[in-house]
């Protein structure tokens, strides 16, 4: 296996999908949808839908049964970062090296866009349980629509406490909990949805639900690494923002040596985990390697 | 039946199921909390779970199965309230007598809070459909859940329209394409989803559905001229703000006499299609008048 190819593909697979939806989508308002499809696909990297669906594919083949909720966590997570970017809340006016949407269209069509592409994700669960047709499967999905709701539920939390707490000093507890939130929520949640739509064990999704949160936790300490030394060009965002905000990151806390050596322990044990699983779950392992040692 | 007395009942049941709702949910963030709260329990007229419920009660008399969805739909009307009173959309600073969210907190957790009433709606549902456990009934549900995110997404494009074409000349049509997609898509939703969970055959929810259509709109030119010419106190929120912000309303459009004369009109054919129901339906005529001649 090639990671970076591998990536690709999954990559592909998932544009495609957000494509064709945003094609099939009712919306007389053309500018609002362009505004949700501007953030959609502006290049992000797919990290949450790639996971629920090669966690899938560790137990089974026809993925068409998982894109549905890959789209859907997409579509929540481009939600959140139109949010986040707002002038009232982080004000950002760069991502993914492209204008933030309320820089591209104003304020009010990136309040509403945002809305939107939460509103939409539902849109497509509720579809997706419309067209189910085993009882059994169905009784799974409604169940995984409770559990994503709560996890966004979380998600907005943790952003809120990331918000409230901005140059203020917090305990080492405040900064693991904003982030097992913020962002480590709906990680978690894409290893879940892949798991429990392949109708995992116990014992499994305990497994991968803790490999997730292990590389959720790395993803951010990671995030805080590259907002403090990262590449401006690479990145695609301004360098710096997180100190200047006075954020309490995994930098600002340990230092750069001290975020470095937890995401270097972080990512083993997530390995140590994910290894378990054998050959099949290489793309996994690669994963966590990728997410310790990706430049932007 | 007294009418005043019957309001302040249904209102009684929406404000007692929001209240245990809020009792119950688990969320760490109290200040976050405590502003989706702050909204949700700010002294709103409770119309559109009130719809649900009285029309609920039209053809059935236990209402627990319908209070899901009545808190679910209040949710969902105090997010776009809050998110439309923001800087970014109407700028607002009064609402219901009280300061609008964003100046009661502040933007982040506006933005934060309204959020998180729009995703509490569909952690309401997905609840009940965990708890729902005969076939038939869940499909109905499932059928809902899918006409209440696409109401939503309607909304959220009304709402887009109003805000972008402030200031600017619009077709009879285009105005009465954005008050049926900003106030007339939720609220004709509320209508049907009391008829829907109620099983009513295929006629009756046509009818329902052209009644609250015309209730809808006429809540919307109600609206418009209190705008223009209600009280302030009464009201709790300055007079004039459409007219400072070039806003497109039936009363900028066919001035204060011919927007009364339409509301008239359309009130008396809301009544006329509801009478057809007879005794039962004497709230649901009361409340189409009520519309037409409330102070705030």
């Amino acid at each position: 296996m090639v990671f970076k190819d591998e990536l690709e593909k999954y990559k592909n697979i998932v544009d495609n999908e957000l494509q064709k939806y945003l094609e099939k989508k009712e919306c007389p308002e053309k500018i609002l949808n362009e505004s949700m499809e501007y953030s959609l696909m502006a290049g992000g990297k797919r990290l949450r839908p790639i996971l629920v669906i090669a966690t899938y594919e560790l137990f089974e083949q026809n993925i068409e049964k998982c894109l549905p909720y890959a789209v859907a966590i997409e579509m929540v997570h481009n939600f959140s970062l139109i949010h986040d970017d707002l002038p009232g809340i982080d004000n950002d006016d760069f991502r993914h090296g492209k204008p933030t949407n309320h820089k591209k269209f104003n304020e009010a069509t990136a309040i509403l866009a945002g809305d939107g592409l939460l509103n939409n994700a539902y849109i497509v669960i509720s579809k997706d349980l419309e067209n189910t047709e085993d009882l059994e499967e169905l009784k799974t999905k409604i169940k995984l629509f409770n559990e994503f709701s709560l996890a966004i539920d979380r998600m907005i939390a943790g952003e809120y406490v990331d918000t409230e707490y901005e140059g203020k000093e917090i305990s080492e507890n405040y900064l693991e909990y904003i982030h097992l939130n913020k962002t480590g929520a709906l990680l978690t949640l894409s290893v879940r949805m892949g798991a429990i739509l392949a109708n995992v064990d116990k014992k499994t999704l305990e497994d991968l639900t803790n490999y997730a949160s292990k590389i959720g936790l790395a993803f951010q300490i990671k995030d805080d690494i590259l907002s403090e030394e990262g590449n401006e060009e690479v990145l695609g965002k301004p360098v710096g923002n997180d100190k200047k905000l006075g954020k309490c990151t995994y930098v600002s806390k340990y230092g750069l040596d001290g975020a470095k050596e937890k995401l270097r322990k972080i990512t083993e044990e997530a390995i140590d985990i994910i290894t378990t699983y054998g050959e099949r779950a290489e793309f996994l392992k690669e994963l966590a390697i990728y997410i310790a040692n990706r430049n932007k």
